[in-house]
């Protein structure tokens, strides 16, 4: 097996030039076509329907080439928008694709592998409790053992959309009276799905995970899960990148863990594992093997970074996503020089409190 | 003459505990205090009154120990806040107080000299031509006289406050009809402002800047300059800092010019020439030696950073001026490790398009 | 000739259930569909895609059932969505369809007539300016004559969604230093549109609309125009709705102009001459009867309504548009009792300053 | 005892001219002065700093008159400030006074009568809880006794500024830990506070009020209270307006409860009460009678009104509070022809779901 990765840059939500630009110059086949990631402009919040727009674009590509319907396309191919592109933030478009068969022989060097799954359906009155982290690890590691690592320690980024079936008022009213209110918000799936990651990676035993723990244990957390909610939901769509001994391709991927959203080193020395080094800033070459970033940022809840106080939590103007996904991706862009970095929102248990993982694929 | 500079954390815009813990403490005299500047935590625009609360709580501070009232304070002192701490963008006070006499004989050092000023009152009509430009630069020079400096390049920072005279909405129809329309808007007054920082240092030549040139020209512009306008104010305000061998204290300071929001090698750059290099990241001892960070932020009118699109100005929630700041901020504070980083924004003729200047102060 | 009118309401800018609905029971042919006008739940900027996600969205309903594909769709069928639900301001579609031949013989009552067209094409250089005016009466005209009115003043609504071809940041300096900036923005081809409108019903003398007229003689306006602009657009799209002794049908529409944005009165003497009276409120049985509200909402430049200040003008935080358009949806909504009321912002020369015309269709 | 009402418009929120303006004519006494409320332009949320920059300088007038430091004036006098003018909503102060011995005999007709108090300080643990609605109901009690009412009947309006004391993230963590987290936030402070009105005029009996039913149980609620809370603030403040034959001046009020935020028939029939009928709109004569409107708005959390879906509550770019407010304040603006309205929002147990209390004081 193969992998490939592209980025391409969007005009607007809905714009897929360069997508189509990649089948008709024949350097990507839609049939290969595993996941669509990007971030669109949008708030990032409830009210964004810029993911959906642009899900429906590339699908709309993707089906006419493939002779599918939209419906069809999205079974097939994991299509995930991650809404707001806040401050040097540049809209884009992540292409990963396989090809090839599975590779017989274990190979020297280690190369991107990804693979695609998803949960079963959840209940409204699973979300954010132990049952999703359970049913969360269960696929992690099972899209883990059909990449066929050497260890989970190959694992960099457990890329997820976590599922929030809707629940109306009434049922939501009747679950607080009695007495186990609902947790099907973004905040319960985000920290369930994280954990999820954790359990399956061995980070955290999964004896911890009762559901008290779920948004209260902040030393419980995965360093490689990036998670995304979206309300209407049903099924969790996972996502995972890896080295693989098995699998062939011009791209590896290293990740790190940023200690609060100012935390470059942290960057720095991801960057260095993949074998990138420089003082000050990379060079223009060192930059062009930079192929995608993946960062959650997080608007630290203590209300302060380095000891100096934000007012990110305090502003009834704009949201606190909106705020940190606009300094995680003004940090990030600085070292790398694009803004076309993959940075959503909200990081329960994916990193230490007020930080969250970093991950970088790389041209090899 | 010895420059003191002092940065203190604020809790809220009306906050003043450790600018009164500096006076009780005999850190600092009342009667020294040459300038107090200030971010505060509203959005920066027009219904920004975090501004007015904190002029008039750190007014109320000074005024009580130096025994005047509040307007008589502002007549002594630049009381300067800018409003908008986004992201990591942390509130707090910057204090410049200067005490002793003139110094006689040149010093071997150069050291943090610090004047201000104020043009005359201006008339709407004034705002945003070459009127606004000339009486700018005769008031920098004035001060920057006083400062007994080797050269105008000893200038790093000139600090404004521009002038908006109000017009009502009858003159503006009027001077609209008249065929010259009021420029008496925050853009054309920080633009003619800068370019008078910039006509005072030589940066720009006179005779280049007529009224067209003024949010046209971009290619004029300064490298020192950084100004808010403020509704309603009849005259600029005005502070210079510079390097002088006549003035003594702890501070020196530098500038350099980014040449866009992500030029984090230009901020690298000018803390070397104050003697701070370092590999990745500062030291912690070398952070300490930071003492105040003032830069212009701008959403770069071009609507791309490096070749890649960026949404800033096409965001009707949120105004561009917060994500330039938030970007901006982040991109400093990752480097100094402190988000208590003077960031105002729009840079019209205040380094190129899409960058801006930066101005650092350390201990010496 | 007989107008359909269906007003139905949406779950999100992409629903389409209750319009598929209409087609299912065969209450109305896709092939007589003349216009779909929409309120999505956007923020009515720039930024705002829920309306390329509706037009898509219905166009895709549309091009099923008619066997055309969504360019084609647009050509045939006017489909115009404006951004913005604020406040009791509900998300919904208005459908107007026509069916059957043109009549040989007046008959004695006037009712609903609608007709379609659209301008050439505009440079950016005319927006804005006495060529758009010109060129948009021709076309208002143009239309009224198919519909056989015994007079213009049979013309209710003239809802049109204004040009605005794009030009490059380059180019439009380029015509800011040759002294003619261009005026390709909103609110010139809102202004320029609804004065094209006055001068096609007669309302204002085309030879006092000369360039310096437009967005600045606020004594100019039409009682009728609703403009919307859209960035891109090439050609302004216009949809004439009158009352016509030779078109049949259950529908009946008339107008008023609001003198300002609490103008409730002008609504109460609209539903009058449509025969809908009342003390207080209107009954249940007059409400059924109340089919659509159009109208245009302004948050007054002159900065207060009835003598009191408001501060719609001077919010960084949030545009005066959304305010103003959930201020009239709430004046509108509290006297109809629905907030499915289709107002959209901004109203140069659309009624008086500050005010803004609002046509109502109703059941005969 | 005589009660003295002014409302006067403020041109922002430090503007204290027109109170001046009283002082100095002698239409109000300083020493006469029970409470000063306010609207101010902020976003009523908890980065508005409008409120204490008004406090501010409403404090600083009444203390330089009356020989009194603020912290002595804002004992001595209700301050309550109520962030968010959205839409035609005007910034004004209300000045409530009253001067004279009480009367000994019971006159004819009742007037306008004021009470205020305060409650003990609360610990964070009992905000939310019954402990907070019974010391609340007692308060009220308290201060309707001093009015001399014939009947509970006779209070208006219980104006509430709710206590919220703060507590540490480290406190609220460990209290959820324990299992009875924290709800010292503003949506349980105000539910709780108009529970207590409740209790305290019989409108809901003390037994049914147990904690689950805070927030909980919507049948429960009060005609009377305004609650708007503040973090910080350890003792709910309490103003008291209630009609009495025991008082004296030119004023009455009277109150409604609206079904829902577009009931314009509810604030129609109040104003019926208090003799000013009409048809359509008031005359300018009777709208001059009106002097002041409190009312509560909510967006109504079943997510839609009179059966038509609002987005109000999806909304990430702007709270559901300000178009809230600027969606009642255009109702009641329409009807009664004046944005001096006093609108604050989110109304738990104030009024039905989705509706609120609407109180309006006019000279007699």
């Amino acid at each position: 097996m193969e992998t490939l990765v592209y980025r391409v840059s969007t005009r607007s939500p809905s714009d897929v030039t360069e997508l189509e630009a990649l089948f008709a110059e024949g350097a990507l086949r839609p049939e290969d076509v595993v996941a669509v990631l990007g971030k669109t402009e949008g708030n990032g919040g409830r009210n964004d329907f810029t993911r959906e727009l642009a899900v429906r674009s590339v699908a709309h590509v993707l089906g006419s080439r493939l002779g599918l319907d939209a419906a069809a396309v999205e079974d097939r191919v994991v299509l995930s928008f991650s809404g707001g592109c806040e401050g040097v933030a540049s809209p884009h478009l992540v292409v990963l694709a396989r090809s090839g068969a599975a590779l017989l022989e274990r190979r020297p060097a280690k190369r991107l592998a990804v693979g695609v799954g998803r949960t079963r359906a959840f209940s409204p009155q699973e979300i954010g409790r132990r049952a999703q982290v359970m049913e969360t690890a269960r696929v992690v590691q099972e899209i883990a053992r059909e990449l066929r690592l050497d260890s989970l320690a190959d694992i960099h980024l457990v890329q997820m959309k976590g599922a929030i079936p809707t629940a109306s008022f009434e049922e939501a009213e009747r679950a607080k009276r009695g007495g186990t209110p609902l947790q099907n918000d973004m905040a319960h799936s985000r920290a369930a799905s994280a954990l999820g990651a954790a359990v399956a990676t061995g980070e955290v035993d999964e004896q911890t995970v009762d559901d008290a723990a779920i948004n209260a244990r902040w030393d419980l957390y995965s360093s490689v899960a990036s998670v995304s909610a979206k309300p209407g939901l049903l099924r969790t769509e996972i996502m995972v990148l890896a080295n693989s001994h098995y699998w062939n391709g011009d791209f590896e991927i290293d990740h790190g863990v940023m200690r609060d959203i100012l935390d470059a080193d942290a960057v720095i020395a991801t960057l260095a594992r993949l074998g990138i080094t420089f003082p000050g800033r990379p060079s223009p070459d060192q930059r062009e093997r930079i192929v995608c970033v993946f960062a959650k940022s997080e608007a630290d809840p203590r209300g302060s970074v380095r000891g100096k106080r934000h007012v990110m939590l305090d502003d009834d103007d704009v949201s606190d996503t909106r705020w940190s996904r606009c300094t995680l991706a003004a940090v990030l862009a600085s070292i790398v020089g694009d803004g076309r970095v993959y940075v959503s929102t909200r990081a329960e248990h994916m990193g230490p409190l007020g930080g969250g993982p970093v991950a970088i694929v790389t041209r090899a």
